[in-house]
């Protein structure tokens, strides 16, 4: 692992070469930066493995479709490079990032379907939505005034980058004091928080909002660890009351699995601490990683 | 002008330096891309000088406190590097954009008063959001079906790249043949098009919709000039069947001025040219800019 150093805060891909994350940089005319006009998809590394790895490259690939982007790379192709970047940045736990953005548009008609798109790709250090302190205590959240921007505007099944209602919501985390938010729809709807989707445990029962969310990888994780401990689970339309007199409230993120939340804008859920339905489930979302479950093993050896 | 040749497609500064504009690119885990946490203005140099130069910088700094970002440049600091990007340029025509990112978060919580905020501007050749032979005949237009992002989630005032709802209706566009869009909010009222403020001609009168939209600068300057030629005008709501019935539309933008419109969903409007108030106005922007109007002349002298 001689190439270790240079590459230990992470490495990247783009335009057809590796390099170290801090020289992975795009240009300020590209239409994913100007447009925001991009997507995106995040497969963690744990323990020197992927987890669900065909299902993020996947949704990545319906998320570039739905923005009518095309790469050269197909799914076996995007592999590689994510695991190229893995092996050269040496990291046994990692976030590891694809990125498709529109392009720089030639001269003429400014009309997308004229760049030619380009692919992006990292493997950083391990990154927690949540810290592991932070969850054992339980998150605490509000529910932010800013409302999320509707899904007829921006499909939130297709990974994107319009954060700008997710930073308003984080201004009032801070605000507040509090640790993050779950945003509402225009109709008052759960919808989800920055970088997370939100449960609640009503009556025994898991339920998830069923709009105006991602429809993440690790949330389907979660229904399949409810089904394997026989607890019944389902997406439902969810308001902020129902959402603040649930029992147990958790967040689920490929950036840090499944995270139990203590309080909502000030209420004190249970005992103040993490409820016993949300820490089965993390504990057995963790316990089966141990067990290799949907692993893809990382090859660190360098190519010769 | 001996430096002219490599920074003739542009010049750059970020992070303190100058550079052509090919070299100027943000490091991707920055959220100014991976959050479209970014503001920016766009200023033009026509024949050597800028126009609203003032306007347009107090534009910035208010959408820079909007979004709670600061930089240690005050208004004459940014107007010095704008100065010095076209100086570097040599560009005599130029689109010349003023950015600022979030930044890149520190390790620790993901909140994002937590950043140092960056700086990025740029000059570049000319761009014209309606080319002059589009101008000459006047554009085609459609109301698209993707709504615009509502005001309530992301500020419209606030200069952003959230472009993912002007990037669908783009799509439409592109798939009718049509030459560009005016976006509706939910409740179906005119908002703007891409990158451009949209302007109906109704019984003499000019009317530009009162929500949803940039309070466009170049829009401010049509106002003046309808003042100044006794035409009536003001801000209204507008739904899409006033303005497809309207006696003229027509566009405003910093990229390109005043930009008459023919037809909208395959309507011909008068005779399938631009309007007579359309022409008035457009003339009337372009003499002026002739005469000085507003105008900060650039001084091309590199520094010794």
């Amino acid at each position: 692992m001689g190439v270790k150093v240079p590459w230990s805060e992470g490495a990247a891909y783009m335009d057809g070469a590796y390099m170290p994350i801090g020289e992975c940089r795009l240009p300020v005319t590209d239409w994913g930066f100007t447009k925001s006009d991009v997507t995106y998809d995040v497969v963690h590394v744990w323990k020197g493995a992927f987890f669900r790895l065909d299902e993020h490259v996947a949704r990545f690939q319906a998320s570039m479709a739905g923005l009518r982007m095309r790469l050269p790379l197909d799914a076996a192709g995007i592999k590689d490079v994510l695991m190229g970047c893995v092996r050269r940045s040496g990291l046994r736990d990692s976030y590891v990032a694809m990125v498709c953005t529109r392009g720089i548009l030639p001269p003429g008609p400014r009309l997308p379907s004229r760049a030619t798109n380009r692919f992006i790709a990292y493997a950083v250090p391990w990154v927690w939505v949540m810290p592991p302190e932070m969850q054992e205590r339980g998150a605490h959240l509000i529910v932010a005034k800013t409302p999320k921007i509707p899904s007829a505007c921006i499909d939130p099944t297709i990974k994107n980058y319009h954060w700008g209602d997710m930073v308003r919501a984080l201004f009032e985390v801070e605000d507040s004091g509090a640790d993050s938010c779950v945003l509402l729809d225009l109709e008052g709807n759960v919808t989800e928080g920055p970088g997370f989707n939100v449960f609640a445990v009503v009556d025994g029962t898991v339920v998830s909002p069923d709009r105006g969310a991602l429809e993440g990888i690790t949330r389907r994780t979660v229904f399949d660890l409810c089904a394997e401990l026989g607890v019944p689970a389902r997406v439902s339309r969810m308001t902020a009351a129902e959402l603040r007199d649930a029992d147990e409230i958790f967040c689920s993120t490929t950036a840090g699995g499944i995270m139990p939340v203590s309080r909502i804008d000030g209420r004190i859920l249970g005992n103040d601490r993490p409820g016993p339905v949300s820490l089965r489930l993390k504990d057995l979302y963790w316990r089966k990683h141990d067990q290799g479950w949907h692993a893809t093993p990382v090859d660190y050896a360098l190519p010769a």
